[in-house]
């Protein structure tokens, strides 16, 4: 298939179609692996994350977690009314990020 | 170890001892992994890396090549004189790489 014609039936927010590109698109920033971190280490809320020794800005935080939310990556359940807070978890789908995590996880040990 | 013993150790530019966020601090933007990628693939130009569908801007390119030969991840040769120009390619580090890309790849295409 021709560029041009690649372009014309790829969604109009992808950058190309490669599988690394696409990934990038939803990963590929300084924070939001630190978060799937801090899911599978059992974190779960605003105030877990943002004690997570990095200091995760809050509007980045919830940046972050509105795109993975919207990305089917994480769920959230109220834990608390008035003011209402929600406790974050991974979905099925934010689980199968685990492979990566553990490259990534030994490559930085090395 | 304590949080901020763990700071006093810690080189000044780095945001925890996480191997993840050390990894994040390189290669965690929308760009390094595509010049990977592209690096894999056997492009080894800036001609090259911006022919790539995703049309990497050439001040980026500038930029993430410099980070990249910082930390010896990639080198560059001079394959042409005036004007100089340099053809990079992944040092043995570089290429331990590999594995991350493949695991990105294959969660990229599920």
């Amino acid at each position: 298939m021709s560029k041009d014609k690649l372009k014309a039936v790829m969604p109009k927010d992808w950058r190309s179609i490669c599988p690394i590109t696409n990934t990038l698109d939803l990963l590929g920033d300084k924070w939001t692996l630190i978060i799937i971190r801090d899911l599978f280490l059992g974190k779960h809320t605003y105030s877990e994350f943002q004690g997570s020794p990095e200091g995760i800005p809050t509007n980045i935080l919830a940046a972050r977690l509105k795109r993975l939310l919207e990305n089917d990556l994480i769920e959230k359940e109220a834990y608390q009314e008035r003011p209402v807070r929600y406790a974050y978890s991974l979905t099925d789908k934010g689980k199968t990020l685990a492979p990566v995590v553990k490259e990534i996880v030994k490559w930085g040990l090395t």
